[in-house]
């Protein structure tokens, strides 16, 4: 994992002491990271033994301050319990902001407005990450280096309170984004609600299948349906409180599904429809979100001596750049074959000057 | 990547020489699994180019013998050029058994049927193996190792035609299941062209959704649509050879679809269809089909010492067995703290007399 990076000393003075309540993989690991930073971090949970867990990982302190002393209080209950314990700590804290991880933001919202408190300290938040396992045993300091960490601000937040929850993020080492609440209920529906739906779906179909067909599955069945094999009790609980957005996703499906059982005897329409996947596929880009860099290709000669072959593949080797597909050419009318590579376009250069100087021809 | 395993050498003596008809990436890489196991192999392709490159890459020899001379050809052309080749290869090599490793095996057998040959020297087959590479640059005489190949033998087979193909598979290193020609193209489309789709509708999907959420996206839609990014017109073949059995799995998954839209309020309901996701995904087992263990659960005591869990964590540790799950029980009327590890079934003994050797209390 990526350790966490350095921190800057005034986001650590303007937001401890920090509470952590609930202390699960998510809560711990975020006192993990604080502490760890050297933030003053205490804990509680509803189940003592976590707690004690906790602080035995390194998220914090057992000892509570005087409720008035905090500056940050950090929700990181179950997703039912949410609410109603950020409407809880608001009455207890007056002086903390609180925030919460809850990956769906709406249901939270409307739940707090109901008790007609003053909503200004709660700044709704989002850490995205996690990992297959819960609760504070795996917590890790590195769980949030580098990943993506949405902040929910409205209108009365003060632009302190939601600064707070953005120091506490960076302290984490996430990238913050900020986002409408609703707007980000429907922005997970859309890259992690729906996806989760499918590999459901897919993964369920397989009880139509004899027992005899699964040694056919491949590494590509074991991608999609990876993520079905995830807690069905929290799934249960995101997915319900974000039903309006989610809906909205599957009828969406649907509707795509109806196109692609029609365009299955059309094999152009069936390919455009691939097609449309693919570019969808791309659009995620690299690594947690790191755009995927356009391809180049860069063609070298393939000269008629024994062993030519080989020896290019070997200078091509050398260089270590990452090869994105490869081709052959073949040229009838010189009698002569072209290697085709398609590389990064960031490192198209770099294969160019590698190949001159090592003697190879290039078509330009 | 694993070795091949070393090759009987009645397997290799009694299906040589051998012809390769199309030397893509499945082509060359049986022939490069072959010569490694010292098997005569001779290579052609349309394009000469490719057949340099194979040969290059020590799939076989490019000289041709006598037709005559062929014990077995192995056609591995695009899908769409399969069914011909098979056709002609049946009528130059009257001594050889032909077979081809389309993935799609019903449209093969048709298409040969319509010609009136005599198919008893036809034995069709499906190494179940590739990667995100096309053409012979990337063949590897690994490629099939400890992977599926799938043999599709039927009544008018002779008994030596199919074992010499089960020969072919096994110096290969894969490990062959015998199905139906038909059951094969079910099989294929529940495992392999269902959850293809369903990458693509998901990948496809994110063509509605803002620029702006995209960052929001983690490791789990990235699993899911991986395989969207595969060759459109590859697929388009596949997809357009097996359009019946692909549209059965798709109106089934429909269904579901409005299943999970209708449970959508009932989070009961709910749950109950994401727990048939879960148990679709385990009955996938463990990579390349190796069975998913059962696990068993190994209830340690958590001592009433400062750092006592982190001496825990630190010896599970040093064991180095798969924990599949942690959690901590507390025991409100001892006062005393369990951690139940979840391991693999085969492993709970190791772990057990290793947790007693250090000294730590187990509950029965």
């Amino acid at each position: 994992m990526t350790p966490l990076p350095p921190a800057d000393p005034r986001d650590i003075a303007s937001l401890e002491p920090v509470l952590i309540v609930g202390t699960g993989l998510i809560g711990a690991s975020i006192g993990c990271a604080l502490t760890s930073q050297g933030v003053e971090v205490h804990l509680w949970d509803l189940d003592p033994a976590n707690a004690m867990v906790a602080a035995g990982r390194g998220a914090g302190m057992l000892s509570q301050l005087d409720p008035g002393d905090y500056r940050l209080v950090v929700v990181a209950t179950p997703p039912g319990a949410v609410a109603a314990t950020v409407a809880e700590r608001l009455r207890w804290h007056p002086s903390a902001v609180v925030t919460d991880t809850a990956s769906v933001k709406s249901a939270v919202l409307s739940a707090l407005r109901e008790t007609e408190l003053d909503l200004s300290r709660y700044v709704g938040s989002h850490p995205m990450s996690g990992t297959q396992y819960t609760g504070p045993l795996t917590a890790v300091p590195e769980l949030f280096v580098d990943r993506t960490w949405v902040v929910t601000p409205r209108h009365e937040n003060s632009a302190e309170s939601v600064e707070r929850v953005r120091r506490l993020a960076r302290l984490c080492g996430a990238r913050t984004v900020s986002l409408d609440t609703r707007e980000h209920d429907t922005a997970v529906a859309e890259v992690s609600h729906l996806p989760q739906l499918m590999s459901i779906l897919t993964a369920a179909n397989l009880r139509h299948a004899q027992r005899s067909h699964l040694p056919l599955a491949g590494g590509g069945i074991r991608d999609v349906t990876r993520i079905a094999q995830s807690q069905t009790g929290m799934w249960r609980q995101i997915l319900t409180a974000n039903r309006p957005a989610v809906r909205e996703q599957l009828s969406q499906v649907r509707e795509d599904l109806d196109t692609l059982i029609g365009v299955l005897d059309n094999p152009d329409e069936l390919e455009s429809f691939l097609a449309m996947g693919r570019a969808g596929a791309r659009s995620l880009g690299g690594k947690h979100g790191k755009e995927m860099s356009e391809t180049t290709t860069v063609v070298v000669e393939i000269p008629d001596q024994p062993g030519a072959l080989a020896r290019l593949f070997a200078d091509i080797d050398r260089l270590g750049v990452n090869i994105e597909d490869l081709s052959v050419e073949h040229d009838q009318a010189r009698d002569a074959g072209f290697l085709s590579i398609e590389v990064d376009r960031t490192r198209a250069d770099d294969l160019r000057a590698w190949m001159r100087e090592h003697h190879w021809g290039l078509r330009s």
